[in-house]
């Protein structure tokens, strides 16, 4: 251990993937006094449908507030 | 906090996703005296080979079930 | 399934845990037309020091929460 | 209970999954006194950037392992 | 990886929590054709209102239970 | 989102849980591009029976390392 399991919802790049896990190491070693060797990280995704607040999913609320945006000037 | 992981079968659609997302939220609230804004909840889906009771599979289940079901008459 | 694990802060009576597990239940069955039988929910506490938000513990916020109320005349 | 959660890269097939849930089952039956109907198994698959070992993905230490091996003569 | 996760009713033994450890750390080697030092396994324990099915907790199903026993004659 | 799951061997102080968990938050703000307010990290920690690698708990691990130590001069 440490073993860490990260929820995300879906759309990071590689870069970003491997960004976070470098850093979240580096961070967990300094403060825990671990080996990098010990952290083992695990990215669990989630779909805009399979993650809520307050009974809204990330899809609903996406929709909501693109439906507040100004329409385009269609000329 | 409440954050809630559920672990579903894949398959089921985006209004039975929003629903139960809604309908667990009411519910905590209600049984736990917090907020809509604090009950967060991940869905997380398995597919049939990811997924065993009494170590069958779910897929192996319903392959059983199948069997069992009398063939159609073809003519 | 469906199996849960609801994550909540140590300090829920055994009256909460009971009523709040039996109305996930019933919601989830209405909404995903699974039996009750079905539905298994595990419940993981955490401490004031082992839940954060933006990095603060849970126990810091209550900390800080305190801090700002107004000290009780000692007369 | 038991409620067994296990996380693997992606790519096991269809025989290794429906064998490892039986075997899983069998030996937590056999140690724990459990009947098997008692004991559900979930998969969760990570691809190779999600999953992190020393802050390094299994994708990047995969591509390091390749980067070592000698290039093919080509004649 | 495989990194496994297995909820348990609290009061197992030690003698069944280092067996069963190492029954499933074979089960998944020989099965998976992974290395033992490769296998992790997390037990996390769960109270008796800590875990329900069909909205029943484990204790509540147990009082149940307990209450259907013929009663002890006293002389 | 990000929500944390970090599993940790139990004895850690409440400074490293607090420094941890700010340390974590400041990492996956920086690398993900996500506010403060949106990282929450859940502690579940796990004692020296409920860890194993190789089928070996932490607190096998822990005894057989003691075992080689010298054992003290009495005198």
């Amino acid at each position: 251990m440490p073993i860490i399991e990260m929820h995300l919802l879906t759309g990071r790049t590689v870069a970003q993937k491997r960004g976070v896990a470098a850093a979240i190491t580096e961070a967990v070693c300094a403060q825990l006094g671990v080996q990098p060797q010990q952290v083992r990280i695990l990215i669990t995704e989630h779909g805009g449908e399979d993650f809520s607040v307050a009974g809204q999913t990330a899809a609903m609320r996406a929709e909501a507030a693109a439906a507040t945006l100004p329409t385009k000037d269609p000329a």
